[in-house]
């Protein structure tokens, strides 16, 4: 059974969001998506850098570690850290309040979430098998000052979300308008060719996710060479394996994509084992 | 002196907006501002048509125009008609709440909310002699799926809106990815070229207003006839007029655009008391 998720809002249990919160009228904000082990978010360093950059790529400014590490200590539990619990956490920074317009108060004074939830049950399957991706129609607009970011402008993850309802399919795979491989609705991707290990460049559209720049990072020790590049369709079905990552799964090896097959390898296993580290 | 705005959230004044909301975690919602006159909406049959639209286009259903028109009732007072008051009238509507992750609930509840704010002062030179636009650096993405739609995901219009502080420039005008103009951040524009009246085409970005809608409609009044097309930057320089349009100012003539200029003519006057009647 998942637990209802809690949350702090600029660190009180009490506080409740304004419709005149900017998140709330445009969108105006970023978040990250972290998994906590034992109350503690993995590889918070990393999380907090994005999170520090993105703010600052909008303009805002980020809360101190400090202030979101004292939010963390209060919405996770005795219990959570003795039983070494996993379970997710979300971070959403706005702009804060602000009068209608869009433009920014001369002063703002960010709002900050933390919302915790149950860690997401998957089928055993998806580690040791891989998974299915769904080819979305739904086409990521390209916006140069945006890529990259995990702001609150989803509206086109939504809607690619909203094209599959098969349980089987674990994710769908997005491109860009210019029909250019980009990433999944909720992770990032990576195709291997022998011993290159190739994603999408992400200066256009996506978002740049954690656990894709710490695979990056951890390829040299598969022996593999990294490239970051523009992707076509038809590059990603030549590859001899691909894989999915994000935050909360780690990695999983993908099988398909619509009707395309991929024979599962061990590409995605050897990540998460080394990510877990 | 502004008034504080006030705001209703499905139907009380005492209810507020949860972090779970969709619209505040995705920007998963729609919006309309609207002229609010002697406590009704002015051209409301169009708003709310534009509001069902909207909604319907990323899969919500929009609130009964009943349940609005009460909404209305309850958030504007007896002063407000008896003293035909001018005021502000923006409404939300969100998909409503909803567990972390992109896919929508199978059963959802959309969010409702109505803010009341005062009536914007504007110098009464804006409507006299016109006004001035910055030629904004932020470009629109091209998304044909949410082309026209007025949602909550407007991080571009926010990054437009801080390119410029001088409290002379009025506007900002945007072109798209591949250059072509098409409106202001806050505003739709049109371009005159002899009797020809001429509007971007909004099918891959933009949005398509209630106003831009009206003149489309009245332009015939004042032997215009109407094209809605792409437009360069280069043709806009070349209109014998320009306005902009939205549905607090009803029209403004446009004198310049960076340091091009316009002699201020009559069209958006025409316009103004053509869409008062």
């Amino acid at each position: 059974m998942s637990v209802s998720p809690t949350y702090l809002i600029n660190g009180s249990f009490s506080h409740t969001i304004s419709p005149l919160d900017r998140g709330f009228s445009y969108g105006d904000g970023v978040f990250r998506t972290m998994l906590m082990r034992g109350g503690l978010p993995v590889d918070w360093p990393l999380h907090y850098q994005k999170l520090v950059a993105d703010c600052a790529a909008i303009g805002i400014v980020c809360p101190s570690a400090e202030l979101l590490m004292s939010d963390f200590q209060q919405n996770f539990s005795a219990e959570d850290i003795a039983e070494n619990r996993l379970a997710v956490a979300k971070i959403i920074i706005t702009r804060g309040e602000g009068e209608r317009g869009y433009k920014p108060p001369a002063v703002t004074s960010p709002t900050r979430v933390l919302i915790k939830s149950a860690m997401p049950e998957y089928p055993s399957t998806y580690a040791k098998d891989g998974v299915r991706l769904h080819l979305c129609e739904t086409r990521l607009s390209m916006q140069a000052k945006l890529a990259g970011i995990k702001h609150l402008n989803r509206l086109e993850n939504v809607l690619a979300r909203m094209e599959w309802s098969n349980e089987a399919i674990f994710d769908g795979l997005m491109l860009d308008t210019q029909e250019n491989v980009i990433e999944c609705t909720m992770s990032n991707i990576f195709a291997r060719y022998k011993n290159l290990l190739v994603t999408p460049d992400l200066s256009q559209c996506g978002v740049a996710g954690v656990t894709r720049q710490r695979i990056l990072g951890l390829a040299n020790v598969l022996n593999l060479q990294t490239e970051v590049k523009p992707v076509s369709f038809a590059d990603l079905l030549k590859a001899d394996e691909v894989l999915i990552c994000n935050s909360l799964i780690g990695t999983f090896q993908v099988v398909s994509v619509n009707n395309h097959t991929w024979q599962a390898q061990a590409l995605a296993t050897n990540f998460r084992s080394l990510l877990r580290q």
